[in-house]
């Protein structure tokens, strides 16, 4: 007995009986009469959180990311599945791109395989507009939503993150104690994780008394090519940095082959940093410095909870934070 | 009414329902007279394929692979996802490793989930000994399964291969008629595609009059350091070599860096080609030259061959062969 039988019998939509298990006030007093008349008749208890413990469960969680083909994404699924059937859990796995329409029909089509949680990896399912994150704080009071490297505060929703404002303060923090100051920050993403990552960059400079310059933070495609040629253009336009700070490793790779077009010395004339730790830190010459941003950890921590949130355990944290690590290789100075 | 069906009212494993499907001799007849009786009572008909046409549906692919986190099977993941979701199925992933005890499990476990079909993403899925395949064999019997670069010759079972020995007998010709004469082979796997590749290596010098050298035949893990570590081992005992074939991007990049380490120069001393055309290949200075092993493309054939079989058309081919792509970048001769 579970919210999908109660959606059947009464004719409504899954969303409409989660609303009412919200209280939101979005339901007409009939439907709203009509949905708790037939939780009766069924003997449904919102217990819903504690299936994994009854019968009642599929032993699946839905996982959903916006392009599994991103190396950090990649990883993350990688950890996530092995995880799950650790605990007997299969994974239905959705690529829904970066519209929100299709994330919401994605999700919704989930749902409807009667999955025992969501589990969305990445930082970019949360909407900065709150209405557009209601179809997830809507089904999180039907079963259990399991953010990775993002949050939201809502009933029934949990965050698993990496520290990136910690983790780009010190690293900003690192390049303006070994000399430089003027520290370009080029970023791909405008999401939670990305607004963490700048904000711990100009906290960084702010802390140290140097100035935030528009001009040295700028946005790039994850392309080592793009990367390279936004900084070539820079270059020609009169920008000067004497260090390179990225949101992620594609984008390092870009100002390493940026300083080889320029017969710049790395790391004496350009410091270069990149971001997750990925294989492509290290196909450079010199290979780069990066932060190590501990997806496996995440993952594991985050099916951890959900575990815990399934077997009907309360109190569950409802963010875990985890610390990331730099791994100093020949970009950055001793 | 599905062959679980039949299992679960016989009271024997889906396995042995398949024995009896596939006519295979390891059926005691008792056993045999009983399926076929359940089979009767049931009104089963074994045109289990046809499935999709029918209501007997949970609309769902199990997906198995070795290691989501490959960039190779990460992409093929994403666009297997993307082209099966287009046509209305789940897609429920499971990462194997490559223990073959493991596979079998995890394939039983899909099954048992009442997929539809199931995609076998990358070529360590088909053993060398045909014992250890009985498994896949059986359960084709049940359900359409679909290998994508990899190749098993088995009713029910449909590959969707990268001519991968073409594309290595190109490559090779095309170093050897630009001066070549020690081509260093270096390989990551024994499997499908592997045995193609290498073999793709050894014809094109016989048909060149080059020997085929045992020390230029050389394995390795998937790693930039192993590789270039292991090139650097080799030339400390003094085997020669003017070009170095790769069977990954990543053992590429550890040869680009074994020139940097050496101060060779790319491609006058030393040529280097890539496979698959990864991010990796577009990461080094000099970018490496690859082969495109077009990916979206095998998935993409393999998906659209699913639904006609799932759609109850005959004649689908059993083998589909993609034409690899060699993509000039900076360390081959023009």
């Amino acid at each position: 007995m579970n919210i999908y039988d109660v959606s059947a019998r009464a004719g409504v939509s899954i969303a409409t009986v989660s609303r009412v298990l919200n209280g939101s006030p979005n339901v007409s007093e009939k439907t709203r009469i009509r949905i708790l008349a037939v939780m009766e008749e069924l003997g449904y208890k919102p217990n819903i959180f504690a299936r994994g413990l009854g019968l009642d469960t599929m032993k699946t969680v839905g996982i959903m990311c916006s392009d599994s083909s991103d190396p950090y994404l990649a990883s993350a699924i990688y950890f996530l599945e092995r995880e799950l059937r650790g605990c007997g859990y299969d994974a239905i796995l959705s690529c829904t791109g970066a519209s929100l329409s299709r994330k919401r029909q994605y999700f919704e089509l989930l749902l409807s395989k009667r999955v025992d949680a969501m589990i969305l990896a990445g930082s970019k399912f949360i909407e900065m507009n709150p209405e557009d994150n209601a179809y997830l704080t809507e089904a999180a009071a039907g079963l259990p939503i399991m953010l990775i490297n993002c949050f939201l505060d809502a009933p029934g929703i949990y965050s698993t993150v990496c520290d990136d404002h910690a983790a780009m303060y010190e690293t900003a923090g690192r390049l303006i104690r070994s000399g430089r100051k003027r520290i370009l920050y080029l970023y791909s993403s405008h999401s939670y994780s990305g607004v963490n990552k700048r904000q711990g960059y100009e906290d960084a400079l702010n802390a140290h008394g140097l100035p935030v310059r528009g001009e040295l933070i700028r946005r790039c495609d994850k392309d080592p090519g793009q990367a390279k040629e936004l900084l070539l253009s820079l270059d020609d336009s009169g920008v000067a940095f004497d260090a390179v700070m990225t949101s992620d490793d594609s984008l390092a790779v870009g100002a390493v082959k940026y300083a080889h077009a320029k017969g710049l010395a790395v790391p004496k004339q350009l410091a270069v940093v990149g971001y997750n730790n990925s294989t492509l830190s290290r196909c450079t010459d010199p290979e780069i410095s990066s932060v190590d941003t501990k997806v496996e950890a995440l993952c594991t921590a985050a099916v951890r909870s959900l575990m815990k949130i399934l077997g009907g355990e309360e109190n569950v944290a409802k963010k875990t934070t985890i610390a990331a690590e730099f791994v100093r290789r020949q970009t950055t100075d001793p």
